[in-house]
């Protein structure tokens, strides 16, 4: 085992093109921070890893990185209370747990940060956020130092390819003031611009399903967006995301409008109290990536019937293995799963894709950012087929650092003054409205 | 990873000597069927798994051994599908599911079979006790071709020993009608007796808990047995597991007055329903392996608080995989976890240690009833000190196999009638006490 202990720990923050997507916090600003994690092992086999680069992750992921020397790379349960330990927060060394109970769960609708589009920012979420990036590249590197693809470490793949659906965003055609890079992509503000986007999406990548980012406009705008995108894609699911935007009574009067199109209604409201109400309320399936991300807030959610669907991120739960432990849990109390995404690369969209394969119960298209990128780290950009990613069997998630591109991207984030070092989509919006502040919620 | 396909699948079923311990149901049988389970690699590799080998095993073991064939020893998520392709039942290929609640439970209290020690013996629980003794061959064969310990393919050890606890029997001294084995043992059948055992186990393997095999004797009788060894082991954790034989207001009773010593109460009464009666009524937390012993049997049982404690059992759960899968659905409800044992044989024992050394939350000593066993299939038996196990890092399971003394309880096995190649403890019971039928439930 000693070829698998690792001899080096390489970090590297980048600044990526984003273009400006809207949402009801504001809009993307034009450089989104991410972390390169590489982990190298005394074999001297180099596994890759990716995860948020904000520096509130930077600076967790520097002491677990200096950790890490000398541990296995399969040494991953470990993982969790290593990095409680080196980056302060003993919460997960030892989990919370009464005899006769649930854990605490931190959950009701007051304790949503409107701040963030994944609920409240606690330091166990960052922290395993963090750790998602360590878990990735161990899991390359375990598979290329014994020459198995990442999915057969995860126990096997059950599908040969993995399905997306097109993320579909109010844009504008430009960043503010001139800022940030350029695209062809023209703004998308109304029904007839949105659908453009998603045939664009569709014509290139083979996508057959779509979700819209809400929150933006007043719900009757983007229910006639859906309505657009329901005459354009006959019979094909769709999704509307309002990131908890909306009040209860708004939340149902959409849910009631839309219930013949939609696959499911994503955070409709802020918070599993307000969710569970709208539950209550419509046949319509709920997704979250807000009120359920960590194992904690799941027994209130599941036994007040808050959501039917969890969209999963394995930057959020903690790498590939605590994505199966959720896929687990959901499919134990018959809860469906599918995947989330924010802005990424390659490296975590490899990962998304191995481990997809490997989940039994899959049951919806999963999301990625992935095609709104025209950068990456990647020496090939991985490539969409009839809406799929194929799951091949290299060694590792089979992907390639392009050493030049890294560097690039790297440098960007050295020349950067600190303003786009963490993400920060009202920021970017007061460029354009000054005066903008985080909208409160329930914005509608 | 072609040299990691399976070329080969050997099936060797045996009997092996067990000494006559008393249950609610009867009286081990002189001999114990297992079913030892060799995967061989296109590269030569051989890894080790055994099961139950009862007849009803073994009739679902062969079919699956011959599908087998040609996939991958890291192809474990395929299993169940395949498992219930080749076997027969379609529920585990396409698990049913509601996508507003929790899946079809079969958990009441008139659904247990009073004829089982595991509750009622659907097809799903046979076919997943087969696939664990696969899926734990594979693991082995995996590491042993990579030259990682299976702890490592289950994602690292996070402790280097693994505690077990002391099983004790009430207990004849021999079978009856001069049946099988003898041993030195001597008869145990009150509070002295299981005393004096608990004192040899103590000695000989260094153990510091102990549970009693109860619902063998009227509750009096075994309340002053768990009070005989509170006193001769001051502090000690100590349990009592009836096989769910006792009413309601009886499991109360006897919580009530050995609520002092107890560290748990192991299934007092028989369904989630009577649990969950108990539970309500007493702050002694119940352990069960009876009422929840599949992932479908969760919601309910954890909805109502019928059990604290669940003491998994990879055989019944399907693997060491979905242990560590029990294991997280049990650590998002703050439900704790401990692992149970039938009648094994040493490589089952070495992947209880192997899967025990990778949780994080083991909150209990393991059960094992491997000390009563004079006979393994191992070249060198496994040896507890200081009541714990070590947890090496060698290839695999680290155990090798004596094949003179496999093919000697092979012989055993074939030269057998019928007599014991189905566990029936309610049939050896007739031998000593002619017209003994299995006890309805509950008993007291």
């Amino acid at each position: 085992m000693d070829r698998l202990a690792i001899a080096e720990v390489r970090l590297t923050p980048v600044l990526v093109a984003d273009p400006p997507l809207l949402n009801t916090q504001g809009v993307h600003q034009p450089y989104a921070p991410r972390l390169i994690v590489e982990v190298v092992t005394r074999g001297g086999v180099t596994g890759l890893g990716e995860t948020y680069g904000d520096t509130v992750y930077l600076d967790l992921a520097r002491p677990l990185a200096d950790a890490l020397l000398g541990h296995t790379v399969t040494d991953l349960n470990a993982l969790p209370a290593l990095a409680a330990r080196v980056c302060g927060d003993p919460s997960l060394s030892s989990p919370r747990r009464s005899s006769r109970g649930g854990p605490d769960a931190a959950t009701g609708a007051d304790a949503v940060d409107a701040a963030g589009l994944r609920g409240v920012q606690t330091a166990d979420k960052l922290r395993l956020s963090v750790l998602s990036g360590f878990e990735v590249a161990c899991l390359d590197a375990w598979g290329r130092a014994t020459g198995l693809p990442v999915h057969a470490l995860l126990g096997g793949k059950v599908r040969d390819r993995v399905a997306y659906s097109a993320y579909l965003f109010y844009r504008w055609a430009a960043h503010p003031a001139g800022r940030g890079e350029s695209d062809d992509w023209g703004a998308a503000l109304d029904p007839s611009g949105i659908v453009a986007q998603a045939r664009r999406f569709a014509d290139r990548h083979g996508f057959t399903s779509f979700k819209l980012k809400g929150g933006v406009f007043p719900p009757a705008q983007e229910i006639a967006t859906i309505r657009a995108l329901a005459a354009a894609f006959p019979g094909r699911p769709l999704r509307l995301d309002p990131n908890g935007a909306w009040s209860v009574p708004t939340s149902l009067q959409v849910a009631h409008e839309l219930r013949d199109v939609l696959e499911y209604l994503e955070d409709p409201a802020s918070g599993t109290a307000r969710m569970a109400e709208v539950a209550a309320g419509t046949p319509l399936p709920l997704a979250t990536n807000m009120c359920v991300t960590t194992f904690r807030e799941i027994p209130e959610a599941f036994a007040r019937g808050a959501v039917q669907v969890v969209l999963g991120d394995h930057h959020y739960w903690g790498g590939l293995r605590a994505t199966r432990e959720l896929a687990a849990v959901c499919r134990t109390f018959g809860i469906g799963l599918s995947l989330h995404s924010n802005t990424h690369l390659g490296i975590s969209l490899a990962a998304m894709t191995h481990v997809a394969a490997t989940l039994p119960d899959l049951d919806h298209a999963c999301d990625t950012h992935y095609p709104w990128g025209t950068e990456d780290v990647l020496a090939e950009r991985l490539v969409f087929r009839d809406g799929h990613l194929d799951v091949g069997d290299a060694p590792g998630l089979g992907v390639d650092l392009d050493r030049d591109r890294l560097a690039a991207l790297h440098r960007r984030w050295l020349a950067d003054d600190g303003t786009y070092r963490s993400r920060d989509d009202a920021a970017a919006m007061r460029l354009a409205e000054p005066g903008w502040v985080t909208p409160a919620v329930p914005r509608w």
